[in-house]
């Protein structure tokens, strides 16, 4: 299979995830959060690009909804959750709908809805990611959420061991930027070492969310593939 | 100084570069060819979107210009010289001026004009290319070339090279992609057993151009930096 990746969710291409099999990824956090919600028990989640859309979409029947999110990675007045995945435990989102607005995360998601599957990954399910992608047997291409537009070093490293995995399961054809990215989860198996220089981490870590950080570089403790379809993200 | 790095010509952005020092980055092969052909003595070099454009601006005093370039990598029907470096020898090229048009580096260069400082970098002169960085005391954006609108890990390691010398030289705040382009260079000193890898390294060899990609790969041995100003390129 071929396999590519987009640097940013300003550089998604219409033309580069048309039919594919298209993984976004936003590993901190909001990939992490839809994953560990709907692995809690949540029906569905629903991403939203705006607050005003998520408020409106759940404004009748409100108990029904989880609505979470950020903007500039802190919770978002009115809602019920910020963007940290540790807050979607069981007794919060089992059998609820949770409604989603974050910067990067759902703005890629958004942005590939001409994919012919689109999957919802992570760090902590990133293995059965990569056995879903060879089931569906498809040409790839990894979305990195990045932030506000730019490239991100967490979610490059993440697409880079989804890749390794493929490897290591699959013939794979990588473009430059996809082997690269491989290249660099092969240097840095722990993650951590990597993304310890990435911005985005040492923001959230500034906040005092390393908790959060430390649940979102965990491998593979999820087992489950969330997908987006028709609006909707269901595993 | 601010550091940021732009990874293919598709992905140059104005807002990026309006104002900074920017380095245009195509080293297999324009800006490699641009740098030897301004150290063996030509006037100038000036760079063309299209054959069209390079024909008709040279049709008058032909014997005054040496016409050069590529499309898919072998030499355009009329002109002097290929894409190779090598070809660019002081007995051609003294006292000429060089026309050239290839695919992916004059179109990332006209992509640049609103910088406020633009140079031509490549393996060759990145040594001399990070001095003069250092002398303008300006932020600054590597343009890589890439492939066809697409990343190309030659450039990137390239640039990599030139964001290491900075930070030897001076105080840099680097963006999470000029880091990982750092951070490549810095695991792949030796470049090659990096480029090795790269799709347009392997096309170049297919096309029996080993000679050309050894001497591209070579480091440091030009002290000149090409900058461009008012459509021409000169030292």
């Amino acid at each position: 299979m071929k396999i590519d990746l987009i640097i940013s969710a300003d550089d998604i291409s219409e033309v580069k995830t048309k039919g594919k099999t298209v993984v976004v990824i936003d590993m901190l956090r909001a990939t992490s959060v839809i994953t560990t919600a709907l692995n809690n028990g949540a029906k569905k989640v629903i991403p939203f690009l705006t607050v005003e859309e998520a408020l409106e979409y759940s404004k009748d029947n409100r108990k029904n909804f989880i609505l979470g999110g950020e903007r500039r990675a802190v919770k978002i007045e009115g809602f019920d959750l910020s963007n940290s995945p540790l807050e979607y435990v069981k007794e919060l989102v089992n059998d609820k709908v949770v409604i989603m607005t974050t910067s990067n995360g759902t703005r890629a998601i958004k942005g590939c809805e001409n994919a012919k599957n689109l999957l919802i990954g992570a760090m902590i399910n990133a293995k059965a990611i990569a056995k879903r992608i060879i089931e569906l047997d498809n040409d790839v291409v990894f979305v990195n959420a990045g932030t506000q537009g730019q490239f991100s070093m967490d979610d490059f490293i993440c697409a880079g061991y989804m890749i390794k995995l493929l490897e290591e399961n699959d013939n794979v054809d990588l473009t430059d930027v996809a082997f690269t990215a491989k290249h660099i989860y092969e240097s840095h198996e722990d993650i951590q070492s990597f993304i310890v220089n990435a911005r985005h981490y040492n923001i959230i870590k500034s906040l005092g969310l390393e908790e959060d950080l430390g649940y979102c570089m965990k491998k593979d403790i999820l087992d489950i593939v969330p997908f987006y379809e028709n609006g909707e993200i269901i595993i």
